[in-house]
């Protein structure tokens, strides 16, 4: 299958102006000790200080308010491994929306926890025996309810763009024009809006996906020019970011914006979320540290560049993240 | 002894415009959550993410940037429990001066660490037999360094007030006039810089200081209406707070500008310390988390009110904050 998208810009912009005054203008920051790690002026943008704990409210912002009174009366259904599930759940209960999600069961408590008491119907299934999308076809059929995609609808991708859209309003008002954009890359919703908004910008930003070395599945796809899937038995801590293969809407955005993918260790992350801890005084999750790791462990060049780098999420139990940084 | 002080706003300014290039002007964010916990407006300034992990930075450039070059030459020696140790070892550092900082042998690791590698030369005492002014003050006269004091200089109040400035600028950006602001005070530095700039602006804000209930010298100081210290053996989590009585300086301000003292224990800095890691996905020390506490802690009527919180440090082992947050 051949996907053409006329996505743009301007789709990121009208996402903006809908959905501005319900999500957080989160921070751009610097940290002076990591400047000097890396010889580089790095800015991170701390999407794990978003409302739910990941950029994902934007998406499901900007989609779930321009459903129609019918589709807003029967309801959605999604599926996720957390952070979408967080923020579909928050914002349909803000909307007055029934929602349904379909999570792993294998998925981090605090995600469950904070989905169920946004409101929503959690199913849990198990991720290796079952299919979620497969789950989620059957209840809307059944019951009518709209799917709410993670990651590979335009809504939603323009929805994540707007993280985008504030990183550029922050770095022209300091003057500044990055060399370099690092994001973490899942199903790619992220990083396809917030690279369309950076190049349209700064058309000479050089974008890099990062993702787990195990769940490469954009950077293989990038090298090969078709998408690819990992294999299967493929682990990760990583658990935001463990879909098996780039979206169709996604990777088409992507191979046009992308430089390159990079990859990361399960090891080079813990190390990293560490880093993280102690100089920027923040909580990622794993997902949401792999662009700040690959950063960090020479993946690119960073001398004398001047680079962003995304922090999308910060939903970690409280006992992995106490053991991480107590190097356990 | 009485103190006067011409101490207002425009030396905040001066400050502002002597450090700004030096400080990273850190973000003011809002927890959706948070505002729904408290039925507030809550507007948290993120000073734990400022360089070296704490507001203190301020007031150290702008002290150290205005020694005239023999003074440079000769260097300084201060003493500080950790925060006002870390940045004033890193002014030093950037500014090419010898540091000699005292410290007490039992403060975090992660303080006399950073102190350490900052390069200043750290010299430990004990608290229950030893002065730190007195150390001080024997290096100072022995070997000609300045004094940089931790908190009861107006040029180090001004520096610490610059975090005022922008909160101001931030507010006035997004046409809101805050009702109330929530500061820690040790010494009472940075509550007596920031409050003078918040009380400039806005002259209807009532501001109060936030201290441990064991140290709430300023509580019981501004109650009686003089200088008073608190009890011999008093103790608190909150290493960052123990001074023993207000400053003269920081009094003589904050007796004008606040409106009364509040204190709160440390099983409820510990329990706050937790909602913040897993709400705002950031790391507070405990002296950074005591505002935020009386904040949630119903230490004021919160109902509809817009509240400023001063969130002012980060800097707690990995030891403590895994412990803490995992209920330990």
């Amino acid at each position: 299958m051949i996907f053409m998208t006329n996505f743009n810009y301007t789709d990121i912009e009208d996402a903006h102006d809908r959905i501005r005054s319900n999500v957080l203008k989160t921070p751009l920051v610097v940290s002076e000790h990591i400047n000097y790690l890396t010889n580089a002026n790095v800015f991170f943008k701390l999407e794990n200080l978003q409302w739910t704990g990941s950029f994902k409210i934007r998406g499901a912002s900007n989609k779930l308010t321009q459903l129609n009174s019918d589709e807003k009366n029967r309801g959605i259904v999604a599926y996720s491994s957390g952070n979408h599930a967080q923020a579909v759940a928050y914002v349909s209960k803000i909307n007055n929306i029934a929602a349904t999600i379909i999570m792993p069961n294998n998925a981090p408590f605090i995600k469950i926890n904070n989905t169920k008491n946004y409101g929503a119907e959690v199913i849990l299934y198990d991720p290796l025996t079952n299919c979620r999308e497969n789950i989620a076809h059957e209840i809307s059929k059944e019951k009518g309810k709209t799917i709410i995609r993670p990651y590979d609808d335009e809504d939603i991708i323009a929805g994540q763009g707007t993280a985008g859209k504030e990183i550029v309003e922050d770095l022209l008002n300091l003057h500044i024009s990055p060399d370099i954009y690092l994001c973490c890359c899942g199903g790619g919703g992220l990083i396809a809006g917030t690279s369309t908004y950076l190049k349209y910008q700064f058309p000479d930003i050089r974008c890099y996906s990062v993702e787990p070395e195990e769940f490469n599945d954009t950077q293989v796809s990038l090298n090969k020019k078709k998408i690819t899937p990992v294999k299967e038995g493929s682990q990760s801590i990583c658990d935001a970011l463990l879909a098996p293969q780039p979206g169709d809407i996604t990777f088409e955005i992507n191979k046009q914006t992308l430089k390159e993918g990079l990859s990361v260790s399960d090891n080079e992350v813990k190390k990293t979320i560490i880093l993280l801890a102690e100089n920027l005084k923040i909580i990622a999750e794993p997902g949401g540290a792999v662009a700040a790791t690959a950063l960090l462990n020479n993946k690119i060049d960073t001398n004398n560049k001047t680079i962003v780098v995304m922090i999308s999420g910060g939903n970690i139990d409280n006992e992995l993240f106490s053991n991480i940084v107590k190097g356990l």
